[in-house]
């Protein structure tokens, strides 16, 4: 029913995750009445994406040049390494200006339901960067405070159990804004035990 | 903080509508992480999207070749139009199976709201094709009965009013599998006035 060029376009939008068949229908017809100067750069960016472009081998943060520009930067803290699950988590923490050390993205977290396992992590990198670099004081496990993030925070903790190394968690609480009211139990609970001094 | 093709993946697909920033990030980070395989044919998809597709000069719908297929059917019934919003309109309707007539596609809604006015929908090509084809008998307006919608039959139906050509509207009432109960009272309003013989 549909022209070829546009029932493919559907056919790979709606591969994408969180877009349906419906979404998929929408945003290609949507690009078909667009002029062709907005579709190209769209292609164009697509077909592009992977030029130039690797993980960093230090710390494992998609990058341009190797080290990538935060391992690369002589101004940061090189003793603080700020373990994180996804490229984004890094632009997260960076656009909070609150943190100057390194990072070791771990592209993951455990989680047996969906296959994942240790080794499809960058956690024996992670291991071998902490052991090789005796700079590294502090590890501070910034994974998602959801059910696989604290899997591997504990499951990291664990494993550098005795070494001589400070191991920290990002703090789980209140968000800011929020109201006492509204949190749920796990949260306020959290919020309770981890009390700082004021 | 991200390289520059991956920032202009971002960009773009935040331009897509019903894509925020944030959603934008996600597909760019997950297509990073395909093979190239895999983003290629979606890269191709879309710069190929428009190449020798155009609308069919008849009914508006997108098409390959002039006349459109369903235009160009012999077997299909010239003597019943369909008018409706949209493309996708033209291929929900064609899975129901329950229409052999053809189609006349607006291209959108009247919609002061939006800036859309009678010139920017292809209803003077509707009038036009209405009054120099006298083997049309009948005009079912297929515009969604959401308010644009039924102010674009209204306008159409108004239009057509003294003309030798029978309009009818689609039906409006409770959608099959759905709970009386529930049903909003605009709905039910509707499924009463328009209620048909057993």
């Amino acid at each position: 029913m549909l022209p070829k060029s546009l029932q493919k376009l559907i056919d790979e939008l709606s591969k994408l995750p969180g877009i349906g068949p419906k979404t998929a229908q929408r945003l290609s017809v949507y690009l078909l009445r667009s002029p062709h100067s907005r579709i190209k750069p769209l292609g164009d960016a697509l077909l592009n994406l992977k030029d130039g472009l690797s993980f960093c081998e230090i710390c494992w943060h998609v990058t341009e040049t190797t080290p990538c520009s935060i391992c690369g930067d002589p101004s940061r803290d090189k003793s603080k390494l700020c373990v994180v699950e996804d490229v984004l988590d890094v632009v997260a923490i960076e656009k909070t200006y609150q943190f100057k050390g390194v990072y070791h993205v771990l592209h993951g977290v455990l989680s047996p339901i969906d296959g994942v396992s240790a080794d499809q992590l960058k956690l024996a990198e992670l291991f071998k960067r902490i052991e090789t670099n005796p700079e590294i004081k502090e590890i501070i496990l910034a994974t998602n405070p959801s059910l696989e993030g604290e899997a591997t925070a504990l499951y990291i903790n664990k494993y550098l159990e005795g070494k001589s190394v400070k191991i920290s968690r990002i703090a789980r609480g209140l968000p800011m804004g929020s109201d006492l009211e509204y949190a749920d139990i796990a949260t306020l609970g959290k919020a309770l035990t981890n009390r700082t001094d004021y």
